[in-house]
């Protein structure tokens, strides 16, 4: 029994159904982009009345087991043209399974005048609240105003002034676990598709009282238990656990792939700089309410995220992860991590996606607008995205558009989404990945990397990104976190037993991996009826003609392959 | 014998050939849209390597006949990311006949910091030389330099900041009569495409030896007075050699469909202020170097054209037209004609199409950055256009961009080419035209709204565009003014007969057509190859939304309509 709530932007009804199917028992993104694909046409305006804002959590929401409380927030993006899942860690899915909810749906689009709303969702109730307070204001304001009046254990999301002027770029900031939204599902300007409904946040109150059954409590706490030692045992995850993502500067700089200087480059001088251990060394010395080992949702054995202190030990930004520190890191050649932090910090408050206004800020660089290595000029745009200046909007509507408005040949985006932080001619395996993803580039879709032994060869690619493409999508597919793929990469079963354990339905591997792809079927198939083409599963033709330095090597991936590679 | 010129740019070598098929003799948009389809790969991007720059003039160019010196400019557009041709008056297509010259070709792109070059095209000779000179200046002044140093005989095409910056609603400017480049190929952004290719100016000198000659002097001479006969007497072309297009003020307001306040409204109170009578006494009342019968090109038997003067009497703007007095002017609810004028002013020297900017700018004012009828911000944002500042790259990327990045849904734009002086929910004829049209929403692709009986039903409306899209593709087709349709409309003899007695050479007016029709079936082809699929040729789903509210009307034109009405 999964309920979905349905509430009308418009006329305020809303509608409480209840579900039974598979889908809705593992949420997540196979929810989000069933919903999607079934009752959103597929060719609408993002943010005209028929497109729809779907919030699910996941399997194992409101459960003790870690990092399973991902929120999976779904529907048709600006910044891609097709449709979006984009997740979140947080408490937003754990409050939600408290009231009992599996989905959130908003649906239709009020006039573009309409007054602000907050909806605010609680024990057997759905209220629409003035939201014009919250107006115009950063995330970090409307966090503690949101705290203020509705308690700091309220799963709240929201969005910032960029998501408010509709900017492809922006994202929804969630609660996480101390009561501040800063936990986000950044890609794909869904911020933006919630600011044209009106809906400056939506809460859910920290009254509900669902509690998770379970249909084998003895079975479920082993599994738990072991999902937990798998985790410790994994190197890679454990390795977040000391470092975080950053671990990644030292591995990608050492394999020509760190984005630096607008994506013309896979290595910079000075990474060491940005790099995880001089993080860790900086957090370490700087104390204060610095963190190296944080979790962004309970709970979680890998505690990846951190705690950025300034020079006064005070909280700059929590967290920053290694796509940061690549896009608004190396990609401007900045050698700064406290630089890092601020823009990231502008970035959450402005409510805008790091990686896609560092890449619209890499392609301002290279127009000339500011010299690669400006730490100020840097800062100052990101000022300009936060205070919605015309420059700010044009950065804030991603890299795609910010190359066309400022004549940029060099644009690093795949479907309108900013490459993420692995030069793509050095790697064929990620380039196949972001080529073929239905989300616009993105690593978590199919992340190669640490098993190509030739990254810079795209002979067996094909077959290594589907591979990875179906290991990551599993894991968005039930709302789990995707850094636990590495420990059942081989052997989904610690996480199926959990699900028989819990709701006494049995999903062989097949079955699901059967979900996993028609999840892929669907969202390729919606991508089709909205308008996108083989032409559009391309890079700047620049990354086919020029090569890159450090590796000698272009993109020469066929569209072909890339069409085998989005076949299922 | 029809000779092409093919320059390519990067290794600046030179190839003349000689094609002797009828789509070479015919030139215009018939062997531009061939050319374009066969040349250039269609999923290539506009400012790539791949794209091409054709110039071609017409079957009547280097003679005598009325109106029939049309420059039919084509290649990829970045502004609509389809196939694109734009025609413009002036001289340049004469030069280039009596160089012998059918068509240039502008091949390759260099790298986006190459030096600028001008190409200079005289009799036995093709030179680059630098441009640098010309860089950042704005239009009038890149004329007067270049009369200084070429002649002001010489046919020049040139580019303003905004196609140096690559702007998508970059125009090519072209040398009219007296040696001023205010002849505008306007739309779909070419000149950014020139600029990509990093050509600031194409210079051809006026020292070709080249005359037309005759299978039928005789014949010829009789059927190009006709032509001026037929042109003097018919009601619409005679009406326009005294008022220009701005006749069509007056019968816009009345049918409803005057463009206002950024395409919500179909009339304007105070419309008189901007109407055709106005100009004609205002230009009359200053004199000085005013003029209301202008012609763009020598010999012209209906010129439309206008010199409007400022209070001194010295040119402000040459010509203004009805489509910018709507754009420029009830778009933007204002009611003077000296700002519409400076606002045009400013876009010519920007080198911008003033539909794609005045459109932008009315998105701009519904986003709240300036109030309509603000003359003076208007004239501020069209300043801002013209010094590249960041909101005038937004503005000078066209509505669609502009709408994108500044959070506007009601964005009045067909294939992302802005809708022209005629609100498409009280003209269905029109609609159905925007909505069909390979080049995006064009007025001239099939021009119905004089022959709708009831604008406002889209019954009958695809036979109807139908048949002006083949009325109004005939003149483009061979080069000839869009103007001349009225008195040919229903025989083209009298320019088939021209054909003939020129160059002996039969062609039937089924023949003619089926050039036609064969030029719209590639075209629409190529835009398939693209990746352009039928959701594109849709308007903003607010037209279909939102009641236009003098007529009541939404656009109720179904895909399948818009699919018939592009089948040939």
């Amino acid at each position: 029994m999964f309920d979905i709530l349905r509430i009308n932007t418009v006329t305020e009804q809303v509608e409480r159904t209840t579900e039974n199917s598979k889908r809705f028992l593992l949420g997540g993104r196979t929810l989000s982009s069933y919903l999607v694909s079934e009752e959103v046409p597929a060719a609408c305006e993002p943010f005209g009345r028929k497109n729809k804002l779907f919030f699910c959590n996941g399997v194992l929401s409101g459960t003790t087991v870690s990092s399973s409380n991902r929120l999976s927030i779904g529907g048709k993006s600006p910044l891609t043209g097709g449709i979006k899942e984009s997740n979140a860690g947080g408490i937003v899915g754990l409050r939600m399974a408290q009231q009992g909810l599996r989905t959130i749906v908003l649906e239709d689009t009020p006039a573009p005048d309409a007054p602000w709303k907050i909806i605010v969702i609680g024990k057997d109730k759905v209220e629409f609240v003035d939201g014009s307070f919250l107006v115009g204001k950063g995330v970090y304001e409307k966090s503690d105003l949101l705290n203020e009046k509705f308690g700091d254990k309220a799963g709240c999301v929201t969005i910032g002034p960029a998501g408010e002027n509709l900017l492809f770029a922006s994202g929804i900031a969630c609660s996480d676990p101390h009561g501040v939204c800063s936990r986000y599902a950044g890609r794909g300007g869904l911020g933006a598709v919630m600011g044209a409904k009106r809906i400056i946040a939506m809460v859910i109150l920290n009254d509900g009282e669902v509690k998770a059954e379970y249909n084998d409590i003895d079975a479920f706490r082993s599994s738990s238990k072991r999902i937990i030692t798998l985790l410790k045992e994994n190197p890679v995850s454990s390795k977040f656990t000391k470092y975080g993502t950053a671990a990644m500067v030292d591995i990608c700089q050492s394999l020509r792939v760190l984005p630096t200087r607008n994506f013309t480059h896979g290595t910079m001088d000075g990474a060491e700089k940005i790099n995880a251990q001089t993080m860790y060394d900086t957090i370490k010395e700087r104390g204060g309410e610095g963190l190296t080992q944080h979790a962004c949702m309970n709970p979680c054995a890998i505690q990846c995220s951190n705690v950025y202190p300034d020079k006064d030990g005070k909280l700059l930004c929590s967290p920053i992860e290694y796509e940061t520190m690549a896009l608004m890191g190396s990609n401007l050649c900045l050698k700064n991590l406290d630089t890092v932090a601020q823009m990231n910090r502008l970035a959450n408050d402005a409510g805008v996606d790091t990686l896609d206004c560092g890449a619209a800020i890499g392609v301002a660089m290279e127009a000339g607008l500011a010299e690669f290595g400006d730490d100020k000029a840097a800062i100052a745009m990101m000022e300009d995205i936060r205070n919605q200046t015309p420059l700010g909007r044009i950065l804030g509507s991603g890299c795609k558009v910010a190359a066309q408005v400022l004549g940029v040949r060099h644009a690093p985006h795949v479907l309108g989404q900013a490459i993420p932080a692995y030069e793509p001619r050095g790697t064929k395996g990620m380039a196949m990945t972001y080529l073929s993803s239905p989300m616009g580039a993105d690593h978590t879709f199919g992340f190669t990397l640490r098993d190509e032994d030739v990254p810079t060869t795209k002979e067996g690619k094909v077959a290594l990104s589907k591979k990875f493409q179906v290991i990551g999508s599993r894991m968005d597919a039930m709302g789990v976190c995707n850094f636990v793929r590495y420990s059942v990469r081989n052997d989904m079963s610690p996480l199926l037993d959990l699900i028989k354990a819990r709701y006494d339905v049995e999903i062989s591997t097949v079955e699901f991996d059967d979900f996993v792809k028609d999840t892929l079927r669907r969202e390729h198939k919606f991508n089709g009826e909205a308008g996108i083409t083989a032409n559009e599963h391309r890079f700047a033709e620049t990354f086919y003609e020029i090569t890159q330095p450090e590796t000698g090597e272009v993109i020469d991936i066929t569209d072909e392959e890339c069409a085998q590679a989005r076949t299922w």
